[in-house]
């Protein structure tokens, strides 16, 4: 199973955040859930947990885990900072940079990207508006995800309140890189989110509350997935 | 076991900070040799590892685990930061705060404590010179660590280069803080360094790579062991 | 005139903030007319601009003035950064430090006071509550402020909705440093508001909102510089 | 006079940091020569002195000035901070942002620059890599800056010691933004180093300590912009 960007097909990455639905003991139960939902419908999906989490989901479970964040330092005497080296010996395959709720500095998203590469692991950069998005893709990542960050958390999906930002997106991103995915978030709570979202252009799915604060989140991503599924047909 | 201030019997905490030397699987092997040592000399020995490497030490080793910092966030759309619920659901029973390498704002020093004793875990705050840990000490943490900057990593001991800093911080402190627990740390390579600033009034220690890079941290906390107890006859 | 601790006469420092009514020409005209109710009451009062205007001010009014924040670094290759050197090369005579709005770490807290002593420049470290007030005030700055976050710009006033949080910081501060003076802040708009915190033991005062956004800023000094003469008169 | 992109003519912009020797009187007094020299010689120059200077240098000499950052913040309750607004009430045209002593998050780099355009301010983004300014031009700021830090204050001119930086950059940027100036620095001492800058493609400077520490500013400065000058006469 690869995450390259090449790789057309559609991704769904449940970021866990710090929410205590997706902490500890709960964390590794909804990664399994998350996990059952991508192998019956045969949907790509990935998780995102918290640092102390990513152990044992990625051993426990097998699902692919991403990190949060990730500090663009060395191993060495850096207390307290969480190193791509440490993300890849837990068992992670790749991480978020810069979402709206970490964001980091510009030359430090650029040390990230090439550590992580250097070590194997993805990496897929927020950013908030088109132009940000555009600028994130020359730096290289794997994938970006753009997420308005008014919209995050609010159930008023991306794809339906603001189609253009993916449109724009997808079309400034592909002048200037031609391989990056393109996850789009912020909003998206039902498949029809997911559907609609596709046929803007999104590769993918960034996707948090709307699964891991859902009453039934097995359910929803039971949905995300079988809209997933529904636009991959009308493509063949 | 309780590493309560009121406790006197001297802590040795060992700090991996990002060190490949203590990440992942080897975060675990060092931490097992540490617990050994401390089980064999019975000394009170703790360790505070990476994010990532918490639960697997908690859960595997038995060691009591500190982390190295902690985000003053709630649990909630916080990604890419470190809840004190994540630390406890893993398994640690306290961490770091302020440390050199990853300083704080004194407002989210404060709320770290308080959020920390809500849930139970200690709070160990590092600071650079006498009048900041005195400072840190009216913050009501569990413990302080002081450690002067400059000599941290050098191999030249608190104790021996700069003992009035020890003493100096000991007065201060015992004047606003009766019960907070005071450690020290910076240059830390020998057990006469251990005895020595046991003597000046220190009741831990906050070590890392006299440890982590000894070529025989066994060795080497034996000797920080044996030297604590040597200390503790003396004042029997 | 002198703001040293030792000095038991009230002061009242408006905080210009980024207010649009505190800028370029405006904060010119607000400092001249806070600076003539002082004259004319004989109370002492300082003004906070914002960097670009304290050259203009102190120069061109002669009421003492602040900066509202200085960098813990020196002259040097530090593009962006603002040095005590420069903030007294521009003719302030002090700086706030660690407001709630532009909070600092415990160890620039402490580096600042240093270099702003060095130069003779005062220093006012605010924070919270009394717990880090009390902390602050053992980093021996000139003043503290203590200034409730949750009440700053809401027109409550800290010495009618939380009396003692400046009594219980008094009582913890007096305890620990008998010498820095102890201002208070946040929700003051009347001169009763003033009058009630000197009795509660505030020595001056950190205002903001009330004084720059009032639609008569003379009108508000004149209350705040009266209450405190009416509260000088019982002393005597 | 305008500094517009589509203006071909080469910008000399000289970075005061917080150099001692740029600080205060001395910061006006430098202005002034940087001016002189620019006027003689009927090239472009411009100044980015310490906040605190920046009125007295734009209504005292005339020289158009820049500040050294500027924050994404609106006019309001941001204590310490320095807004857009401000920048232009002192009378500056423009600022740079995310210098390499000063970087700031993709996010605020892209709110600062829609901030500014809004008032007229020009924006200069400065980056350290190639993919780094490459993606700061698609963020639509009025300049670009591409300084290795490797080489920031060391003598050694990136366009002697690193020419495929410069050549590089305006070849990525070109593809994605035909207008955005292209400004590079660090290390340029001698005229000759602005020379062959020009010949790779550079179309103005970010220098620093080569002027500001100089023995004499002027002298270096004329160097400057006289080779600016023979390179703009093998144009015609």
């Amino acid at each position: 199973m690869t995450y390259h960007s090449q790789n057309q097909e559609p991704l769904i990455l449940v970021n866990f955040k710090t929410y205590s639905e997706a902490t500890g003991k709960k964390a590794f139960d909804l990664a399994r859930k998350i996990f059952e939902t991508g192998t019956q419908t045969r949907v790509k999906v990935a998780v995102a947990p918290q640092f102390c989490d990513i152990m044992q989901i990625a051993t426990g479970v097998g699902v692919p885990v991403f990190g949060q964040h990730v500090d663009s330092v060395d191993p060495g005497a850096y207390t307290g900072h969480v190193t791509a080296e440490s993300l890849k010996a837990a068992g992670a395959i790749g991480t978020l940079l810069n979402h709206s709720e970490c964001t980091i500095r510009l030359a430090d998203i650029r040390k990230a990207i090439v550590r992580s590469r250097e070590l194997g692991l993805l990496t897929v950069v927020c950013a908030g508006d088109v132009e940000s998005t555009a600028a994130a893709s020359m730096l290289m990542p794997d994938m970006v995800a753009i997420e308005p960050p008014e919209l995050i958390g609010t159930g008023r999906a991306v794809s339906r309140e603001k189609p253009e930002v993916i449109t724009n997106s997808v079309k400034r991103i592909r002048a200037v890189n031609p391989t990056v995915k393109i996850l789009c978030g912020a909003g998206i709570t039902t498949g029809d989110d997911i559907y609609t979202a596709l046929k803007l252009g999104a590769e993918g799915f960034l996707v948090a509350s709307g699964v891991v604060r859902a009453p039934d989140p097995a359910n929803v991503m039971t949905d995300f997935c079988e809209a997933t599924n529904r636009f991959s047909k009308t493509l063949q």
